[in-house]
């Protein structure tokens, strides 16, 4: 069986809380008997030529060739000559769709109690392009590219998502109506990937409208896609509504069927190392990882037990209104397995 | 005294509703005997060469002229070969400030009973430069233009804005982090300006983390500055806060003094002509314009009667889950007065 021979996956620990936080991942994995083994990976102390970046080539070359990764949150180390790490892996690993599941969190109330939605954002063009200059002085532009290409490509991704995940409706953010242009071509190829889903509800949604139904009433959306901009935009905005980065997971499909789910919250340096930081994203990604797996049976388990432990609320982390330390949050999760 | 010669305000009462909440205003200016004399102008049913659009030169030369104005929603005809009437009233009268206070309604039950702030924004450039074209089939780019002229004067007008309605905070909102060039220019402009109203704070926020900043918690904010796109959103997000566009205020502020207040919702089609629709955004709109007049006295007491209808909860539209109709709704507020 599967779980006679271990999937080796890639683990990039990251900076300031994320070694704390990866920790607590490999104990609860342990706990649940998931068939992983990791292989880790640190961010560089130099800039590695051949990724213009922090980040080392065989870093890259592990999650190639496993195929599966978790990344916790990387600083991007101030200076010029280098690109954002985040960005760097994007681009190298083809990371072309991020997909974020947004479900309110049993127990731990907010503002809204009924969310229930994915964002899934094209992750490689759009305002991300990284093309500007200076016209005249001044006067400044910057390019927004939308190929057909990745955008049928994410739309695919989401349309199939949808389908395979018991999803009715997708949603595609747009400001068409300004960027007829760029905008109407990613709706374009959403409209022609939908045709070949019947089964599934296709709509179209202004992005400033799509963010004033959400604040009002998230339980309107499903599955929701979109360039690259407004799906960083509208994720965080959804994270918020149940509660912040802290808790919701991310998970990157790269070509290939590369997977590398992450913990997008920050690094939080202030509480580095301090057994405070509360390791829930970067634990629900890593579920997101084995539901990709097809390890469904272990996401299962150990989602639950994260959300039971939260929803009882006995041992939390600061940030959630509790008093526990990482090790303590951790230890009651694989308590509840 | 100011009462006695009258003010002409240019009314553009708009297309479906709009007549209906135009005629609201009227009623509610007439009974606070607000000195204003309005000049109506309704668009055109064909293009008018000379602003390429829908929008008459003559109705245009009205505002120029009386430099106030008051607009209800306009359904921009559908047809190739003109411009949005909205589009080309921002550029015609160079419309280059958006501003938009968003308030919590006493009374009137949202999931946040604490928003209060103002969003600022850049309405000329930005991502609404129109210029877009295909590089190669399947290959699409929108040019977004930043400029130091613009962004200078909205940050000059957030800050002076900030100054004199007694606000502390001023935060730019960008996303500098990926486009340096363009949302860095924005910045240092921002800063530049800054740096001359040291009583009011500065900082810088960038838009995924703000919009999950204020889903968390608007009381965070407090003026919001930001470029047209970002603009768009927020502004919706945060009229979402409390409600809905049907509730928000709007005022643009042109060159040499203009400002153009608009309710910023649709023209409802469906409900054209029934005497259901909500005056209330026209009339906070209204407010604004008499305000920029500094007819404060005025401006106080019709605000004070709108929230008063409308905590008060017996007369409501059927939007506020009441069943008034508008007219008495209207008379209502009159009876506040
Ligand atoms: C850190 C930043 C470059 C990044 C982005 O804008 O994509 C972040 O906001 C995210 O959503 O992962
Ligand atoms: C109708 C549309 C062109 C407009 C915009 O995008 O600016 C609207 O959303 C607004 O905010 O006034």
């Amino acid at each position: 069986s599967s779980s006679t021979t271990p999937i080796t996956a890639t683990l990039f620990p990251g900076d300031g809380i994320g070694p704390e936080i990866a920790e607590s991942v490999k104990q609860v994995f342990k706990a649940a008997e998931v068939p992983i083994e990791w292989e880790e990976h640190y961010v560089g102390t130099e800039i590695d030529p051949r990724t213009q970046s922090f980040l080392t080539w065989e870093s890259l070359e592990s999650v190639r060739r496993n195929k599966v990764g978790l990344k916790g949150p990387m600083a991007t180390p101030i200076g010029k000559g280098h690109r954002s790490l985040n960005l760097t892996l994007r681009k190298e690993l083809n990371l072309y769709a991020n997909v974020r599941p947004c479900n309110s969190l049993p127990g731990y109330k907010t503002r809204y109690d009924d969310v229930n939605l994915i964002t899934i954002r094209e992750n490689t063009e759009g305002e991300y392009s990284g093309l500007e200059h200076q016209v005249v002085r001044g006067v400044v532009e910057s390019l927004k590219i939308i190929t057909r290409q990745a955008s049928l490509r994410v739309a695919e991704y989401a349309f199939h998502y949808a389908k395979t995940h018991g999803r009715e409706r997708v949603s595609a953010i747009h400001k068409a109506n300004i960027m007829q242009k760029t905008d109407g071509l990613f709706l374009k190829c959403c409209r022609e990937v939908a045709e070949k889903y019947p089964e599934i509800t296709y709509e179209e949604v202004v992005i400033d409208n799509c963010c004033m139904m959400l604040v009002k009433n998230p339980a309107l959306f499903d599955v929701l896609v979109m360039p690259n901009l407004y799906g960083d935009i509208i994720s965080d905005l959804c994270a918020g509504l149940i509660g912040g980065l802290g808790l919701t997971p991310s998970c990157n499909i790269g070509e290939g069927g590369i997977a590398l789910a992450e913990a997008v919250h920050g690094s939080a340096p202030d509480i580095a190392g301090k057994n405070l930081a509360n390791p829930t994203a970067l634990l629900l990604s890593a579920v997101t990882m084995l539901r990709h797996l097809e390890l469904n049976d272990k996401a299962d388990m150990i989602q639950d037990a994260i959300l039971n432990t939260i929803a009882e609320g006995r041992y939390r982390t600061a940030d959630l209104g509790g008093s526990s330390s990482t090790t303590d949050f951790t230890r009651a999760i694989c308590d509840h397995l």
